[in-house]
Parts: structure tokens; sequence; C-alpha cells
């Protein structure tokens, strides 16, 4: 019988240090999990083709929105909407599971410094 | 300022008792997210349109799978390719947050009385 191993998110956490820098580690069709280390404050972007789920799993981030913001603890997800111009932050260094479909850049139409490489797979 | 309220995985999970029933919480583009309690044997099936994401949050479970098997454990995910017989088992109550698209039904092309209501909100 074929052993087939699981992916631990904390084991994967462990394999890099950059933050705002999206590491791919499963696909789901077209979709991508990706792990990625947030400290600081990112800048505004929305992505226009997509929706985007983020799932914190260590830590505590907020999402600025322009009309508000949602915080964010371990154990707590959200979905951004296509379309909507948002803005991560973290007071202290934050580890999140985003999920979106493959292609998707980290700072959307924004573009600019903090645009990491895409597709990353650790 | 608008407030927007994140998804509390617990706080969802507190929400049901049922077993292999899965709730959605979130939706990302035509995909859902689906918190499921597992306990004991599930019927063997495959989704033969797409993969199939599985994320343990609290608990112990496996997936097994014709040629072989995976553990997991809070903080492990697996994703069961599309097409791919599986058959999930928990000897304890386990925990999982499943992704996958709108429209999956539990037992895939299986059927039979574990088959759940589909696209149930929480």
């Amino acid at each position: 019988m074929a052993k087939y191993d699981a992916i631990n998110l904390q084991d994967k956490l462990a394999m890099f240090g950059e933050q705002w820098a999206p590491k791919v580690i499963a696909a789901l069709n077209d979709y991508q999990f990706k792990l990625v280390k947030l400290q600081g404050e990112f800048v505004w972007h929305s992505h226009q083709a997509t929706d985007e789920a983020f799932i914190v799993l260590d830590g505590a981030m907020t999402i600025e929105l322009r009309d508000g913001a949602v915080a964010l603890t371990a154990g707590d997800m959200y979905v951004v909407p296509r379309g909507v111009e948002h803005k991560p932050r973290a007071e202290h260094e934050c580890h999140v599971l985003v999920v979106e479909p493959r292609g998707v850049v980290n700072t959307g139409e924004a573009g600019g410094p903090q645009t990491a490489d895409n597709d990353v797979w650790i």
C-alpha cells in the first residue's frame, strides 16, 4: 500500500521567513492554497477577477476596506469580494492561508515594490 | 465606518452537532468552504468533476485510498484528486474544513444513506 503524505501547515511555514511573499502549498483544480507571513502594512489593491479568502493560522491581522475593516485572529477567515479594495496589515507577524485561483498576483491591480513572485511552491 | 465580521471557525462548529453533514460557511467565487464533523466510516466515493480539499481543524482522520491512505491531524491538509476513490474515517469526532466547488455532493458518485443535503449554510 502506498503511503500518501498530508501537508502540514506549520511544517510548511517553517520553510520560509520572507514576509508578503506567498508560497503555494497545494492546488485544488485551478485554485491554489498559499501560505503568507504578514507584518506591517501592505498596499491598497484589488483583484478584479476574483474573490480572495484569508484564513488566519497564527497571530492577528486587519483587512482594511475603504469603508471599514475586518479584524481577524487565529481561527478566523474572511473572503474579500472581487473588485473590493483592501489593505492587509499586521502589527506582529501573522501567518495566513490564502485561497484563490492560480495566477493571482498579491498586489492585484496596484503593482509596486510589494509585488511578489507568483506561483512559488514550497 | 462599517464593521465587517470575520467568520470564526470554532463559533461555526458550535452551531451544529450532526456528523457527515457539511455546512457551508463561506463562498469564494463558485467555490465553497464547508465545515463537517466526522466520526466512524464514510462510504467509498469519488468526485468525477473536481478535486476536494480537506483541512483538519480538530482531531484526527484518515482518508483511505484504494492503494493506500493518508493520516491527518489538526493542522494538516490534503487534496484528493478528481476521480480518485476515497473513504474518510475517524475513530473520534474530527472537525474538518472542506473546500470544493459549489454543488459537490458529499457522497459523490456513490450516493446512499450518508448523502447529505447540499448547500446548507450556517
